[in-house]
């Protein structure tokens, strides 16, 4: 007789092939499943060549565009999981805040929120009909995927994508953030409220569109004090994560540079993506044994040498014991990663073995 | 009878003056003294006024607009220290490195340390002769400053001096300083040594001409992981501070963004200047009660509100019970820093007591 009380609150069928969700679910495995954040991109010539004639944001927003890049790492080094290519600003358009990427200077928010009514002026959207196009990609992409490879349909967090709206590009030192979040505390916990609704929706509309798996992505989370995090940012994370839960797909949460967060293990995902700064030991300590880690090679390690990316990748491999690891980088592959860095990351991990 | 197993190995006269000496040593006292990283700045207009005619590192290296701006901070809000007006690459230029600001971009090594040759070829040299022009801006600050306002010498920690040599600028995301730290670590430990050797002299000669304490800047430690930092960082920083311990000044060591850093508390420092990302609680448990904590308002906070700054400086005061404590910012104040902030922060803290 099953013991209900005992199984996981998200199980995996028996007869899973994708590594990536056997992985997600605690299983223990030979070798671990392995996908890099940002492994559709500029280190691969077969990336730079669909950019050469098409934009950015029209790689994201034109279905076979986007499929076609997400594709690109999976067919030539065989990752378990491929990453929808997409940007955590493009729900900024439907918003109704504008965005555009300046070549060098990174992404520019057009209409920045600086103020109660820009905050109320955000228009509220259904991400079925105005991101269809993403929603689309995502349909044509686990198309083409193989059943055993996961797909991952991600977003960023709320606070992060705050800080891009309000900052109105990449947010250094975050000045006009935490000023709204101090001096007008009212005014950002709507803005948060507001992109978590969003989130909710978007993240629900991808899994409807085949996506397997969600990755919110908190990369300006670690700028607040654990006491600002908990107040302001755990609350609206904690709500996506409790929403989304009965989708029975995994729900990471990476944030970057957050290893003083000590809140962080309450956000409430069922997969943590750990930055290189964290020990696979030290997370282990912080997240227990009921959630799945994924990490946390430094990127920048893939432009040393051979010995150095085998000896920091086997280091890694061997602390985590394979139980409920997903292999991934610390942050986003650098753009001058030599291919073969990434060939010998995948021998090391892989061993000869699938 | 004196005993002499109980003092406190860098003891402090009975009669010393300089509360920031005092509560580098452990005392307890009514109010913190209370300096800002990077006071003398471009939030001031009587800075502004100096800096219209001459340049950053011409300021740096003529004695009496150094001594000038250095000074500034102090007659404006009564600093309890003064710290000396300089950069910490400016040893780059003895070095042979060569060095200049460019607007926007911030600093350019001219000649970067890319391999062993570099390495090599970087001139060992006498601070006392080479850096002159810094050492007579200290004695002509030391005879300004009034007796009970301490002046603090400072350097940039090897590591991060290192990363500058290396990356020739901006050291972000520091691929050819790990290339060089995993790919040939016998030159970047042979950089790291060099570097230290001069900063061992220089801090010397530093407090020699009338420094009363040294501040060791570690911007880019909190790059590495425990086990890299461990590995690289700590040897040189301890070195540096057991050979400045018979000096019989305070040691202060500032590591930005390091909460991962388990290692730090044996760096051998005096003092810890804490970013704004630690809780004082935790830097307490972290680095125990024989030493003295430095910081760490979000220097961000300063751009908000009255009450904002007031409720969260009160809660710094607070929490650190004035014991071996130093009011600080977490990092430099920011240049766009009203004037009003920094004097509602001194009403704060002083609360109308001197």
């Amino acid at each position: 007789m099953l013991d209900i009380a005992m199984a996981p609150r998200n199980s995996v069928s028996a007869t899973e092939t994708k590594k990536f969700l056997r992985a997600a679910h605690g299983e223990t495995l030979d070798t671990p499943p392995v996908w890099l954040m940002r492994q559709a991109g500029r280190y691969l010539p077969e990336y730079l060549a669909v950019r050469a004639n098409n934009d950015f944001i029209k790689v994201c927003r034109t279905p076979d565009l986007a499929c076609e890049v997400t594709m690109q790492p999976i067919r030539r080094f065989g990752f378990d999981a491929a990453i929808l290519f997409s940007d955590i600003l493009i729900p900024a358009i439907p918003f109704g805040a504008g965005l555009h990427f300046d070549a060098g200077h990174g992404p520019v928010i057009d209409r920045p929120v600086r103020d109660r009514r820009d905050v109320e002026d955000l228009r509220e959207f259904d991400p079925r009909t105005e991101l269809s196009d993403v929603l689309d990609a995502i349909k044509m992409i686990r198309h083409e995927l193989a059943d055993d490879k996961a797909l991952i349909g991600f977003a960023g967090a709320p606070f992060t994508l705050a800080t891009y709206l309000i900052e109105g590009g990449k947010p250094d030192p975050f000045k006009r953030t935490k000023r709204m979040m101090y001096s007008d505390p009212q005014s950002f916990t709507i803005l948060l409220d507001k992109i978590a609704d969003m989130t909710i929706e978007y993240m629900k509309a991808m899994i409807e569109s085949g996506a397997d798996s969600i990755q919110l992505f908190d990369t300006w989370g670690g700028i607040l004090t654990d006491s600002e995090y908990r107040a302001v940012n755990l609350p609206v994370l904690q709500r996506i994560f409790t929403e989304l839960q009965s989708l029975n797909v995994p729900l990471t949460y990476f944030v970057l540079n957050g290893m003083h967060l000590e809140s962080v293990a309450e956000a409430g995902a069922s997969v943590y993506g750990l930055d290189w700064r964290m020990t696979i030991a030290q997370a282990r300590h912080r997240f227990g044994h009921d959630v799945a880690l994924q990490g946390n090679l430094d990127p920048v390690l893939l432009l040393t040498d051979e010995h150095t990316i085998r000896t920091r990748t086997r280091a890694i491999l061997d602390e985590s014991g394979n139980r409920g690891f997903i292999f991934n980088l610390g942050h986003g592959i650098l753009p001058d990663t030599p291919i073969q860095s990434v060939e010998i990351l995948m021998d090391e991990i892989r061993g000869g073995k699938k």
